[in-house]
């Protein structure tokens, strides 16, 4: 193997012992992978998650069945990850991904029916900024069909990687192709009003906050 | 419960067997989430992913420990999702998100040495249309340290849901409440040129094609 640039490797992955840059992340995504054990064999299903302080509510209709297993007890991890970039190198064994990407494990804990419209709240106020307040208040009978878990922050392993092309030194590279970081974010589009509302109802003051980025 | 607006509900979210969806959602997306089950606990980590075929490439250097489970057999689940956009519906009850998920299961195959360059070009293709033809050939030592697996798409299931706000007649909404949907989709950003880069050497046009959108 040919000499290594140590500044470039060095960075080229790092776990990142970061609450705050964790927190980003998932205040930021909407879906974890929340995986289980059934018979043996693993199991994963997405989930809406939603930070609320130290703990990660997750709440999903495709997982039923996940929530039945979860209420039997037993640990679970939940996959969250953001791509950032394609990482253009002047080789394919060194082009990458700019990512962030973070695993929580634990023993989630069922959102009791006393609790569910506070969770269903914060989790509407992470996802949907604003909602909460502009519409009516959930029912009783809606909590109560509500299957929200909430796993604590304590367990987690968080990855980043956050720069640009690397290569070492000697590898044979043309140094007349293009190196670089192609950046990858998000975008809102035009909000799309249902039929269900009533005509001349402006859009959500919430929905035009989201659209345009807060 | 009150009575149901039939053909909203219907469509509230289904199980889809195409599997043209699901090669159209796995060419899309960079990563999936790959569960396995480690002294009877679960485990999960984002893995690169590229369609190859009726296969599913998997590549990760995260994912060191995963593939070393690979090796020793066993059935794996991966999680693939795009979320398409927020539904705001009157109530935070029925409030959901437009997405499509898939899961895989199956019992992957380490790609071999032989198969390895193919394998590295078929993912290179997916994630970085044109770049093979833009960089120097992967050496024999770049191939043994790749670590691809391969897992057939024969076992699946997608759901999707791609339609606006529902609700229940007479729960109580407030026509004066605007509902719909604020789509979500993602964007490339300006090429970030690495100082690897030869002076005046122009953006790759295959990083072009990428960000056009194509």
């Amino acid at each position: 193997m040919s000499v290594t640039t140590p500044v470039i490797r060095r960075l080229r992955e790092r776990a990142v012992d970061d609450r705050a840059a964790l927190y980003d992340l998932l205040d930021e995504q909407f879906v974890g992978h929340a995986a289980t054990v059934a018979d043996g064999d693993p199991v994963v299903v997405p989930l809406l998650i939603a930070r609320d302080g130290d703990t990660l509510l997750l709440h999903g209709s495709t997982g039923a069945g996940f929530v039945q297993r979860a209420r039997a007890g037993g640990t679970i991890a939940v996959s969250v990850a953001a791509v950032d970039g394609l990482v253009y190198a002047r080789s394919l064994f060194d082009s990458s991904m700019n990512y962030r990407s973070a695993v929580i494990y634990g023993v989630p804990e069922i959102v009791g029916p006393d609790e569910a419209g506070a969770a269903l709240d914060a989790l509407s106020e992470r996802l949907m900024p604003g909602r909460v307040a502009e519409v009516r208040p959930s029912t009783r009978k809606e909590l109560a069909a509500t299957g929200l878990l909430r796993l604590p922050l304590e367990h987690w392993a968080l990855k980043v990687r956050a720069h640009g092309a690397s290569e070492e030194e000697g590898d044979g590279e043309d140094r007349g192709v293009w190196a670089g970081v192609l950046p990858l974010g998000r975008s809102w589009g035009v909000p799309q009003t249902s039929p269900l509302t009533s005509a001349g109802t402006p859009v959500a003051p919430s929905v035009l906050a989201r659209a345009a980025g807060r």
